[in-house]
This record gives structure tokens, C-alpha cells and sequence, in this order.
């Protein structure tokens, strides 16, 4: 047999021998036997080498330096740190018009939304406008993706105002509020930072999109239900984030319901929900629910101006001062008994925002088919909160919404951002007075709107359809977050997807398999209605690794398989049971427990003259067998290549010695 | 084709279609492709059933019952229940003589074990030989394993004293330890039945054995330093279970050191040892062992009395009360602020109790090839604890180093564990005076020589040989619980043993495979010399289910692999890559977000004109890549039943349109 030239490395001769042929008694032509090989010898430290560079550099990020020129090299570096330098030197004036149109369009999404999550979040409303300046300029500089639209985002910011909001009242102490904000922002973004340099993004990867879906709907319910403090003009308000207390809030203080407030922020919520659905029917109208948040604001503010209807009781914005972002690094809280909540905080929306954040910027890249790096995003997302929480900002990432509306507006860079960053400016510097009247059931109406969204009970439906452990999950998150909180949601959502890995570990399947006639296939017998069983034998195929979570499991389970097989027999009076086949093809890691366990199982067998055979095994498993010494207590006849060719050469043995 | 016999089930037609024959342009004979089939339908309530089953009922323990009639019923469910019914019936005489002999000699080690044992867990001396009579005559009735020997164990006994002493001191209040040590046990068998009952007994499966190998050696080290006490005759020593407070401790108290103590103590630890050596190395001799501690005790209590030396200083165990266990359930902690203590310690011990218990039955079980019920096992050792704790004892299980000195001593049945009881009924109420000078230096020693079997050095390096991963795991465990406490070296070993898992689910494997040439088999490149890429396809093989932990890694590895595949094409001037084939073989499992990456993957390959298929998926994958109507986005070449149909089909089409 010839050499194949295309092998990806080169291996110590002897770990695989060659094919061997066997001549059987009876059958005609001879079968060509495969041995089964092991893997290339590889010492602990590239064993090691290979499984680290797995885990924290799967995309092999340095590919594109291999066989460069030092300067080159520089180059790339500097590309690879900042992307601005890759995109920034191709960029054309044909760009920036779409860029500066898209720019405007979700800078006036921007600032109204930017006022109403710093609200969500307890925070002084201008505090959401410095969240729209600093960050999406730092973005520019340092993110891969092109239409990711920065801010202030609902989840991280209901998330902070909760948290913060149970230890710590944003109304009798303003400024430890505030500190501890600035705080949390600073260490979300260290952490984001920290994941991305320690290259343990996969961590975000645990919150499954089921129990996001869930998670977040929940928390838009909740959001949504909070509004109605503004929307109905009620003064005294639950500061708890469960529905029951919400709820009860709301009816327990009819009388303070105001219905001047009543009509007018729900004539705005059915505008905005009106532009909303025009925009979602209508793709090429996104123009419409983009720029209907500030018109409502604009709108509003001169209603309220004109009918002086902030003496009539509706409340409003009031005072902002003009300026920009003051430094804030001397607020950041370093030590003291809220450090721990702090840093619990931080670290809780840090996870959020990113994968938000992540999320987003993917979405968009497969849509125009680049890449977004996970790793790199988070450092840059990280950097931008690190240095937001020095500059008065709070947990910003990117926001779906104004992503799409950047997306759909034509963005072609980070560009954008820097647009929207110029017109808050503009807005930070001149336009805040303009703010004194806008009343404050307007940003409710936004809010609600932004995140309706979130609720898709669509998808839920199909995760129904398609799995429906993953919709449990989702319903866990979502009836967590209701009930009891947002963390402990969360928590739940996270716990039951580990959980499924667990159980699916911990409970494989095991099916017997047929042969389907004419073929080399073998087949699930319960699948295929051609699939016939091989007399004598019993092929299982396990479809798990063996683990020691499951190898009692599975060693009582083989053992079934076996005694059913038995009683069938003796019920048909078939030939008697001689050979056990494992296919062992989808067990693809064995631990020691695991094959303390095949081991167990061969000598059982052997007590009830059975033999036991594995098929397939792939190459770790291999290793392992062979390093436990198992594969030699295994006889001549006990390991073959494929089921096909374990059934062929143990049964023509069976005809030579019957 | 004729309609398969065997078939297991029928399922709804339509489900599967028939073999289609191709007849493509160039090759002859025909190409027969199967089709891939859906596995039978099944409603939800089927479904959720089936996989019920499963996780409660593998073991189907309800197959003896078919087809039987009421009154067979009725005797198989005593029989179930109380497995006396099961081999009392057949007990003979012939029997008796072998269960008396080991019944004897267990009780003469169960009696200075038990004394030892009650030491352990800060408990007076009489609470063990309590423990060593009432429970296994409980264990004899309902106990399935014939081989156990029920009483007070090593390990259970120091994570009680351990867990305990932390907030209560047993010398300054000993009522209220002896209270929470009743209390603890009785929650310790109430947590063991429930597991039975409620057939969770999978639990203790994630205690794996490196995990405990790790723990036990860390537990018998600390054990045994702890024991330096006894032998050296310190007074003032810590109560903390940390290596360095107990090493500290033994060097700071130097001046209580007694020589005469240390000699004698000395003296009998090697003779213990000797023993032990002697029957390891020739276990027909397991008596010299066994009978080693009772002679010792009554060597050195002969000594002490005839030289008076507890004047000297040697302590000893001092009065014990005659008489028989007695009740203790108005001893039970039923409500107060050490409540959660005792609940918690009884998980903890209730959990190490019933691993060590179900793994010494198993053991012994598979050596003598008959089946021990992991759940009945649990209602039998829980049934025992909660007894158990209603008359003075502490929590027991069955003893791993007693157990095998009983089969060594030909135990047939149960009976030996009656025999025993009945000897320590004897001790109890005749013998008691005569441990008055027994030397506490004594116990020490007999604690070393049975706990230091648990550093089992030849195991480890097992581990090491043939498991990285496993060994890691385990040397956390016994540094978790040298330096840190108990139960976070226990806490740590199973946190790192589920990560194992989350790992292998998180960075699977993805190998690229080749044909071996004359076969159907596709083969890992990088194992099989023989195997051959085949041009212009790119076949992987993913060595995971595809989870939501692993999605995003698998499509940004597989598109690294489509990379590196055609840049080594433009290397080598190969035929350019068409298609790329995905053997599902080991995707045993699919959710949500997992489909949703094949659709990303299948999008992205489109858009550089690359073809991606599916080879071989599972039932369950198929089922759920119907549901979500990702099979419908696939195109007609895009599923095949094997890697060998695929490379088929797809490269005679390539033929007929080049």
C-alpha cells in the first residue's frame, strides 16, 4: 500500500502496523483485516501544548503573522490592536456619507434612549448622555465591528440599578449611588478586559441563547411594568424588582394616578408602538421608528411648555447641566463595606453587556460575511468602560436596536459612532437647557418600546417545537427573573443549562444497532426498517464519552441491553447470544473510572461466556486503553476498526469452530 | 427488500423511505444511496417517559415482576424489600459455620475499630461499639450485599468530628455534640433513604473515584497526624483538621511528650503494621490482621494494669457503662441555631457514607458475580442511620477494610453481620470493666494501621500514567484537604471533576478524516497512515454534541479548518475544495443554538461557494434538524447516511457537471 503523501504530520514508525489479511476458513474472498492504530506519540508537554492552544487560542490568531517581514509584522500588530488602522486606511469620502447619515439617525435614537436607561439604572439622566459621547469614540478606535451602535444598554442598566438599589437608596444617598456606579462600571469593564487578555471568552459562551431569550423577556416585563410609575404619574413606587411588588404598587397608589399624565404618555407610547411596527413590517421605513423617540421628545417638551403642564402635575426632566463629561476617577470607591457589592455588580453586568455586546457584533459581521474576533471585542469593550468609568459613564455596550436602525441606515464603519459621538456634543455643550421640560413619561414610553423587543415569544414557540429542554431553561430564566430576581433568574437560567450538559453526560443513549443489507452500515434499529439484526451478535452503540458520572450507568445498562436480548432470543429460539459489539465511535474521551468499567463489563461477560468487543475507537480512547494496559487483556479477537469488520471476522471464527 | 423480522418497534409509515437507486452519468454499477430516516414518532408525553425512565429506572427493576402471577407478585416484592426473604430461604446449616467463623473475627476488629472510630468523631467511646450493634443487625434484614460489614468508618467519623468541632466543642459541651451528633446521623440516613426512594442514587456517581482516591489519602494523612496525640501523650492539642495547626501543634507541646508513651505506642503501631504487611502479602493469612487489633488491645491493657502505668501518665479510655444501646430519640436537635449545622453535616457524611458503602458492596458483589441494587442499597443504609440515630449510635456504613477481612473469612450471607452484633452484645454487657485500662496510645495506632491503607501511592500514579486530568483532580482533593479543610478539598475535587466534563463539552475534538483505500472506513488523518484525503472534499468528524457551551467554538474551528485546508490546496497545487462533509457519527445530541450554528456554517460556506453536508447525524439530531426545518435548507445533496455515500454521490455529480 503506498504512502499517502497528504498525511498532516509525521508519526513514529510503529505505533500502527500495517493492514493485515486473513485467510478464513470458508469465506471467499479473503477479508482484509484493518488493525486499529494508535495515535502518534506525543509527549505530556505537547499533549498539554496542544490542549491549552485549544482552549485559549482556537482561532489561531497569529496566523496572518506566519512567514511575514518584520515590519510587516509591525503592521498587522498595530492592525490587530487597532482596527482602525486596517479599516482607517482604505477609508473613502464615498464611505462617509452613509456613515454620517447613519450616524444622525442613531445619535437621535441615541440621546433620548441614553437619558431613559440612566433612569432605569437610577442614575441622573445626564448621566446617560456622557455614556453616548465617550464610549462610541473609544469603540471606533479599538472594535472590529463595523454597524455596532454604542451606549448605554437596558439589560446592563436595570441589572446595576437593581443590584445597587437593594443595598444602597439612589434618593437619600445620591453621591455613594453614584460612586458606586462608577465603581461597578469600573470593574465590569476590568473584567471584560481581564476575559478578552486571558483569552477565556468562552466563559459568556455558558449563557445559552434559551436562557438569554427567557432571562431577557423577563427582565423586559419587569422594565416594562416599572414604567408605569411614569406613565400613570405615580409618586410613591416600589424600589423592588419582582412583579408582585410592582404590581401592587401600581394598584395600591390609585389615588395618585394623574390622567392628564394617563392620556398623554399613553397617546406617546401608541406613536412609538405605531412607528415600531411600520419599521418592523417595513424594513426600508426603519427611518420611522428611529427618529420617532426624539420627535416624542421634542414633541412633548413643547406640549408641556406650552400648556405649563409641569404645574399640572406631570413631572419633568428638569435642570441638566451643560458640559462635557467631568473626570471621574476620584469617585471610583475603593474601599469600604459596598466594595464586595461593587465588584458583584460589575462583574454580573460585565457579563451581560458583553454578551449583548458580542451577540450583536456577530450578528452583523455574518450578515456582511467578516469576522468579529470574541476576544479582541471584549478588550475593546472592556477598555471603553474602564476608561468610561473615569469619565462619568456608566455600563455601556452595544445596543441591538440601534445597531439594526445603524445597520439598516447603511452604516459602512465605526465611523458612525464617532458621528453620533459629535452630535452628542453638540448636545452636551448647547442643547441641554432644551431638556428642562420634557416630561418624564415620555422616556417611559421609549423604554417600553426599546424593550419590547425583547420579548419573542416567537422564538420561544420554536424552542418549544425544537427542544424542549431548552425551553424549560428559557421559562426558568424568565419566571426567575419575575419571581423572585434578576441575579437569581440568571443564576437558574445558567444552572439548568449546565445541568442539561450534565444529565445528557450522565444519562447517554445507548442503541442497538442492525446492519442495513447490502451495506457496511450499521444502523439504529429503532431508525431503520431495513436495518437487520446479525444473528449471535449484539452491536451497541454508546453515544457518549464514558465518563465516571456515567459508567455505572452505562455498565447496568449494557448489562440490560444483554438480558433483554437473552429473553428475546429464548421467545423467538434464535441462535444463542455469543458476541457483544461496542460501537464506540461517539465515545470520544474515556476518564480511568470509564475504563474501570469496560473492564468490569468484559469479565462479567466472560462469566456468561460472552465476548466483548470494541469497534472503533477513536484515537484518545486508544491512547488511554493502551496506557491502562487495558487493550492486552483484551484477547486476539477484541478490538476491530470498524462493526463491519468485527461482525465479518468473528463470525467466519464462529464457522471454523462451531 | 423484505421487511425486517427483528424490527424492535413498529413506528408510523412515512417515517422512512425506501432505498432510491441513482444511475449516474459515469459510474457503473449504480450508486445506492440510502436515505436518512427520522426516528419514529413520538408524542411529548412519550418521550418525556421514556427519558424518565431512564434517568429513575435504568436498571428496570420491575422486569422480574412480568407476567407473574398476584401471589409470585407479592413474595418478589417481600423479596424485594427485605432480601432476607431472598437467601433465607435457601440458608442451610451447611452455611452457618462459615458466617460464624467471620462474624467472629470481623467483631474482633469492629470492636476496637468502633471504639476507635467514636474517638474520631470527638465522641465518647461507647457511641462505637453502640454503633457497631445495632446497625448491622438493620443491615442484615434489608441489605442486598452479602460480603458488608456494617459499623462506624474512618472517614465519615473524622468529617463528622471535623464538621462538628468547628462550632461546638466537645469537651465544654458534651450534650449538646453528643445531641448534633444523633441529629446529624439521623439526617445523614434521611438524606440516604430519599436518594433510594426517589432513585437519585446518580448523585454519588459524581463523587468520582480519582476525586476520592485524592480525598481519602488527604483524610488519612491529617487522620493519622491527628493520632500523634495519642501516641506521643500530648495534652493540649488543636482541634482544627489543617496540616499545619496539627504538625505546629505536635512540635510547639514538646515538653508534654512521654517517653513511656511513645515507646509503647511505637511498639504496638509496628506490630499492627507488621500484621497488616503480613496479610497483604499472603491474604489466606487475612487472620494475623484481623485478630492484631483485638490482641493488641488486651496486650496493652494486660500491661498497663500489671505496671500501673496510668499513674504514669498513660491515659487511658477509663469507665465505660454496661448495658445495652439506649434510646436516643429525645436526644434528637430538632430546632436552634446548630440546626443547619447538624443538617448539613449529615448531608456531608450521609453522602461519604454511601459512596464508600455502595463501592465496597459493588466490589465485593462483582468479585463473587452478583448484583448489588445501587438504590435499594441506599433505603438500606439510610433505614440503618435513621434507626441508628434513635439508639445512640453515630452514622455507619459499610466498612471497606472490615469488609474485606469477611470475605476473606468465607462470609456466605448477612448472618456474619448477626454474629457480629451478637459478640458486641456480649462486650456490652459483660465485658465492659475490662477496657477500663485500656491505653488511649492503643487506639492511635489501631486508627494509622486502618486509614493508611486509604494512601493508595500505586493508584495514583496509575491515574497519572493514563489520565492527566483525573490525576489533577485528585491531587486537588488531597491538598484541598491537607491545607485547606475537609469539605472544601471535597468541594474542589468535584468542582474540578465537572469541569472535566464542561471542558470536553466546551473544546471537543474535531479530526480530519480520510479514506482508507479499499474500504468504506474514514479514518483520523493524523492516526492512520493508510488513510487518503479525498480531492476536493474536506471531511470532518466532530467529536461532541453540538451544545450551546460549544457553538460558537465548533463554526469558528470548522471555518479554521476550511482555512487551512485551502491554504495547503494552493500549497501543493491540489484541485480546489468543493465541499466540505461533517461526519455527525459522535454528535449524539443537537439543542437550539447548535442548529443554529450548522445554519451559520452553512451560510458562510455558501457565500465562498463551499458545499457543506451532513453525514450519518443521529436520531435525535435528525429529529431536531426536522423540527426546526434545518433539513428543508439543505439541499438535496446535502444528508447522507454515511461519509462513503456521500463522497459518492457528491464526486459522481462533480463528474457529470465539471
Amino acid at each position: 500500500m503506498g504512502v499517502n503523501s497528504n498525511r498532516v504530520e509525521d508519526f513514529p514508525a510503529g505505533a500502527c502496523h500495517e493492514t493485515t489479511v486473513k485467510i478464513t476458513a470458508e469465506s471467499l474472498p479473503p477479508l482484509e483485516i484493518h488493525e486499529v492504530c494508535l495515535p502518534p506519540n506525543k509527549t505530556t508537554f505537547q499533549t498539554l501544548k496542544h490542549r491549552l492552544s485549544e482552549i485559549f487560542f482556537p482561532d489561531d490568531p497569529l496566523h496572518r503573522f506566519k512567514n511575514q517581514s518584520p515590519s510587516v509584522k509591525l503592521v498587522l500588530g498595530l492592525q490587530y490592536f487597532f482596527p482602525i488602522f486596517q479599516w482607517g486606511t482604505n477609508y473613502s469620502l464615498r464611505l462617509i456619507k452613509s456613515d454620517i447619515i447613519s450616524g444622525l439617525t442613531i445619535a437621535s435614537l441615541a440621546i433620548p434612549q441614553g437619558i431613559s436607561y440612566a433612569k432605569l439604572a437610577n442614575l441622573p439622566p445626564i448621566i446617560g448622555l456622557y455614556s453616548s459621547f465617550v464610549p462610541p469614540l473609544i469603540y471606533a478606535v479599538l472594535g472590529s465591528s463595523r454597524h455596532l451602535a454604542v451606549g448605554p444598554v437596558s439589560i446592563a442598566s436595570l441589572v446595576m440599578g437593581s443590584m445597587l438599589g437593594e443595598s444602597v437608596s439612589h434618593t437619600e444617598e445620591p453621591i455613594l449611588y453614584l460612586k458606586l456606579a462608577f465603581t461597578a462600571t469600573f470593574f465590569s469593564g476590568l473584567f471584560q478586559a481581564s476575559l478578552g487578555l486571558l483569552r477565556l471568552g468562552f466563559i459568556i459562551d455558558f449563557l445559552s441563547k434559551a436562557t438569554l431569550l427567557g432571562f431577557m423577556a423577563g427582565a423586559a416585563v419587569i422594565v416594562s411594568l416599572q414604567q408605569l410609575k411614569g406613565l400613570f404619574g405615580i409618586v410613591h413606587f416600589t424600589n423592588k424588582m419582582q412583579i408582585i411588588p410592582v404590581m401592587s404598587s401600581v394598584f395600591y397608589h390609585r389615588e395618585e394616578w394623574s390622567w392628564q399624565t394617563i392620556v398623554m404618555g399613553l397617546s406617546f407610547l401608541i406613536f412609538l408602538l405605531t412607528t415600531r411596527h411600520i419599521s418592523i413590517r417595513k424594513p426600508k421605513l426603519f427611518w420611522v421608528s428611529a427618529a420617532a423617540p426624539l420627535t416624542s421628545v421634542i414633541l412633548s417638551t413643547i406640549l408641556v411648555f406650552a400648556f405649563k403642564a409641569h404645574v399640572h402635575g406631570i413631572s419633568t426632566i428638569g435642570h441638566l447641566q451643560k458640559g462635557l463629561n467631568p473626570p471621574s476617577a476620584n469617585m471610583l470607591y475603593v474601599q469600604g463595606p459596598y466594595l464586595g457589592l461593587a465588584i458583584k455588580t460589575g462583574i454580573i453586568t460585565g457579563i451581560l453587556s458583553l454578551t449583548e455586546g458580542i451577540a450583536v457584533g456577530r450578528t452583523f459581521a455574518s450578515l456582511r460575511n467578516y469576522q468579529v474576533d470574541g476576544n479582541k471585542e471584549m478588550m475593546a469593550i472592556g477598555l471603553m468602560n474602564i476608561v468610561g468609568s473615569c469619565s462619568s459613564c456608566f455600563v455601556t455596550s452595544g445596543s441591538f436596536s440601534r445597531s439594526a436602525v445603524n445597520y439598516n441606515a447603511g452604516a459602512q464603519t465605526a465611523v458612525s459612532n464617532i458621528i453620533m459621538a459629535a452630535t452628542v456634543l453638540v448636545t452636551l455643550l448647547f442643547l441641554m437647557p432644551l431638556f428642562t421640560y420634557t416630561p418624564s413619561l415620555v422616556l417611559g414610553a421609549i423604554i417600553i418600546t426599546a424593550v419590547i423587543g425583547l420579548i419573542d415569544y416567537r422564538a420561544a414557540y420554536r424552542l418549544w417545537k425544537v427542544d424542549r429542554l431548552d425551553f424549560f431553561a428559557c421559562m426558568c430564566a424568565f419566571f426567575g427573573v419575575l419571581f423572585i430576581s434578576v441575579q437569581i433568574g440568571l443564576a437558574i437560567a445558567v444552572g439548568v443549562s449546565i445541568f442539561k450538559i450534565l444529565l445528557h453526560v450522565t444519562r447517554p443513549n445507548t442503541v442497538v444497532l442492525g446492519n442495513i443489507p447490502g451495506t457496511e452500515i450499521y444502523q439504529n434499529l429503532r431508525c431503520y426498517r431495513e436495518a437487520l439484526r446479525v444473528p449471535s451478535f449484539l452491536i451497541l452503540g454508546i453515544e457518549s464519552p464514558i465518563f465516571f458520572a456515567n459508567s455505572t450507568y452505562l455498565q447496568e445498562r449494557i448489562l440490560r441491553w444483554v438480558r433483554e436480548e437473552e429473553d428475546r432470543i429464548q421467545e423467538n429460539k434464535e441462535s444463542t447470544l455469543k458476541c457483544i459489539i461496542l460501537d464506540m465511535t461517539a465515545v470520544t474521551a474515556i476518564d480511568t473510572s470509564g475504563i474501570e468499567a469496560i473492564n468490569e463489563l468484559r469479565k462479567t461477560l466472560k462469566k456468561r461466556s460472552l465476548q466483548l468487543v470494541l469497534a472503533n475507537p477513536v484515537g484518545d480512547v486508544m491512547e488511554k486503553l493502551h496506557r491502562s494496559k487495558t487493550l492486552q487483556s483484551f484477547e486476539l479477537n477484541g478490538l476491530y476498526l470498524s462493526v463491519g469488520e468485527a461482525v465479518a471476522d468473528i463470525s467466519s471464527l464462529f464457522k471454523a469452530q462451531p
